[in-house]
């Protein structure tokens, strides 16, 4: 009997499971300065304890991505390790603020399967939620991935493909209980622009560009706990289909928000994922950049103080996006530069 | 009268001296969130307060290999600065937790001084104790290394080569007070296997290999503020033996063990360090695998939630495990990709 | 109107304007943790939370260095961002220490501008100022840097040139309140050398070199939030003047700083920065040296447990300091491999 864990194969999930991840995490300051050396994040509230306790936080929160990324690495032993693709993320909702000194833990339900017809492979649903130590929901997800079966003669199971929102409408979005932005410093955060300021269709080039170094994308995976082998190793990746190690999606992601400070400084907290998409594998030596398109602005029921804004960030790969590459529609005639598509939900103050 | 320290050479050891080592260092969450970065260590006591205190810790205590990387980095200007090589480990035993907030200093006796033959260099045998700060020791070691004469024609002193235990015996383990395991949940921790599970003489290949990084090294180095130039330097180690930076050999020990992970992810806690060997040198660019041989089981008198392990974990560089390199005994027919010999001893849960 | 933020330019400075900078920054143990893992620092105030208070600080004081980095960081997007060149500081003084959990803020106020003849570019001097959450100067510095203009048909400002003093003098320096070294241990702290072990002209070669990753410098350089974009985009700079990244200067002073700690151990605590001057570019892969001669010795009044000593430290790119390269007066005949002309005061017990 192996000790080791060879992880799921599309067999072993079955629709209503649940798994209880393995390795709860107390998150601490120590995590946030990691976060921002890593991305230059300059949040004014993921960066100050005292600009958050001034609109209602009981102390800097983390950084949304960085509550995700710790949840997310909790479910790849079990969800992904024999995943051949992550192919989406919908319905993503951030619940209660995470703190230093909270622990959060992971569960996932599978809610969806689908063999694929070459039989070697199946898409498996899961609906992913992090919680604190009090229970409390800290953000939760739907996400899809391509897993190897371990026989391929196994026998197909029922076909089930839940059904996913385009979006989180507005009136789903949670908001940290006691925010209140009425002593919201938009010098101290680092921009004037207000909800108000922003219009749907505006695109905005963040300009700068970030260069990834092995140490850091892998450092960033293993603090995530994040176990996916295809990031660490060049023993066997170097022979592989790319010849180098595969940057985690999720670095991506958190260094196109970092960018993205520079045109929307005021977007202070991810309130909901509503769709992403890994359109290209980056590596070490990548520059990346990234810009932003406003999709929609939504007001929010009941508050006069702030309003959100669902946005579609790019991120592209050696190719600065003072042209805007790929305005299209996601998931058509993506330039070929671009690496991330990613719509999620923001709140900005009014 | 220079001000910089040379380091002692071998003719400034004597027997029955007693060191007490600079830098008293107060460790923090920083350390804990930078050694799970450098490692991706997923051990759930070191991961989660609400998973520690569980089972009877304060809070998360810190991994016991970062505890003895800053004990042994403050031994390194006194004992080792000029040193040729680091010969090895024995009797080392972990105490109290440490905890975030405590401060460790560091204490060494020579208790060894044996002249080479060349009369260029002499063994130089220490025990290293680290204290906190109520003066309970948290690590020590007997540690024994080569260390270069500053004049050749020194007189030798009488030789002494101290007695050295082949290994901690059950009854000399120590285990932090309080612990109780009828609270340890295995599916948290990431593995159903306990105490009884393991079988002496069973083989674990951990499967992953991990990458390493000039940056990574380095970084891990300075935070256990080990001062050993060969670790630093490209300029002269350029022109040096291996033409490289060497990696300390703490960190392929640390690497090695968060590899441990996948097949022993309740052995969690060392209480001892029997014996080690660094085989050969590792470089950036190597990517480290391990595999662990139990060697013995241990039962602790009066505890029935929890057993010994006693644990040969092998490291290797540029080569999966599945093939178990170097089975045979300790310090013969090594593999060539063998880089680290290590013999510790693990408490699980029963 | 675009939402990114140009900078400044150097038709957009004001005699007398105050601007006050974005992102206030909570700075804790992580950040303390990173920074002893970026420069592997040992002095032991900042290493030990013990030692610190057994001279009468609250706890483990940030190194200055880092409160240094962080408030300069915050004022780059503001003063710097289309900076051709960072020409020099002078009278940075240390206030009250920076604790973890401490909030920094920054604000700078214009005091000189000087178009230069080519109506390109002119020179800012600001007078920098960090804060922390109860408004205590914890840093404060003059700099001035070259600052391309937007048009170069802007007419040029009335030309102020501040007076700026060489040094800091005795009487301006800022001890720590409730500072008292009758409780130093300079065994704990690493050096028996004191206040009186020093002459005025001695020279000290720190030994040791550090060699400089990509990852490490744009690690530290985002943990300060400092957003020069030569810092991190390869793309770009891989065709600009050097082909490759800029190394933020401050790295260069914080690995001077931390290598002196080999001959200065005792030099527990810079009180002022008289003058620097980053006198050539690093990369990464260049290893950095130092040397420090002693310029001067400094009573402070009424204190007999402690005095100054004014220094300056030259850093080397690939070039050991055993020759004290560069020992003539700062700014003439520099030596081809000096990198760093750092001229700064510190506190040393007696």
């Amino acid at each position: 009997m192996t000790k080791t864990s060879p992880g799921n194969f599309f067999e072993d999930f079955k629709i209503g499971q649940e798994i209880r991840h393995a390795t709860p995490r107390t998150v601490t300051t120590g995590d946030v300065a990691l976060y921002c050396a890593l991305y230059g994040s300059r949040f004014a509230v993921n960066s100050s304890a005292e600009f958050a306790r001034q609109i209602g936080f009981d102390d800097a929160p983390v950084d949304d991505l960085l509550a995700f990324h710790l949840v997310f690495g909790k479910t790849v032993p079990d969800i992904s390790l024999n995943a051949v693709a992550n192919l989406g993320y919908a319905e993503g909702r951030f619940g209660v603020p995470v703190y230093p000194g909270d622990t959060l833990r992971a569960v996932s339900e599978v809610i969806g399967l689908k063999e694929n017809s070459n039989r070697q492979t199946g898409v498996v649903y899961v609906r992913s939620t992090g919680f604190n130590q009090r229970d409390e929901m800290v953000v939760e997800y739907l996400r899809w991935v391509m897993v190897r079966k371990r026989d391929t003669n196994a026998p197909a199971p029922e076909e089930v493909v839940p059904p996913m929102a385009a979006k989180v409408p507005a009136e789903a979005l949670i908001l940290p209980a006691g925010l209140d932005l009425a002593g919201y410093d938009t010098t101290l955060a680092g921009s004037p622009f207000r909800w108000g300021d922003y219009q749907v269709g505006e695109a905005i080039d963040h300009v700068d560009g970030m260069t990834i170094e092995e140490a850091e994308h892998m450092s960033a995976t293993r603090l995530y706990q994040n176990t996916a082998k295809v990031h660490f190793n060049q023993h066997t990746e170097g022979q592989g289909r790319f010849g180098r190690r595969l940057i985690y999606g999720g670095h991506i992601i958190s260094l196109a928000r970092s960018l993205s400070f520079n045109g929307l400084a005021n977007a202070f907290k991810i309130v909901a994922i509503n769709g992403g998409r890994h359109v290209a594998p980056t590596f070490a030596g990548d520059t990346v950049y990234a810009w932003t398109q406003v999709e929609e602005k939504m007001e929010i029921p009941g508050r006069g103080d702030l309003g959100a804004l669902r946005l579609r960030t790019i991120a592209t790969k050696d190719h600065a996006c003072v042209d805007l590459p790929c305005k299209g529609q996601a998931g058509k005639d993506y330039h070929p530069a671009v690496v991330l598509d990613f719509n999620y939900t923001v709140i900005v103050p009014r």
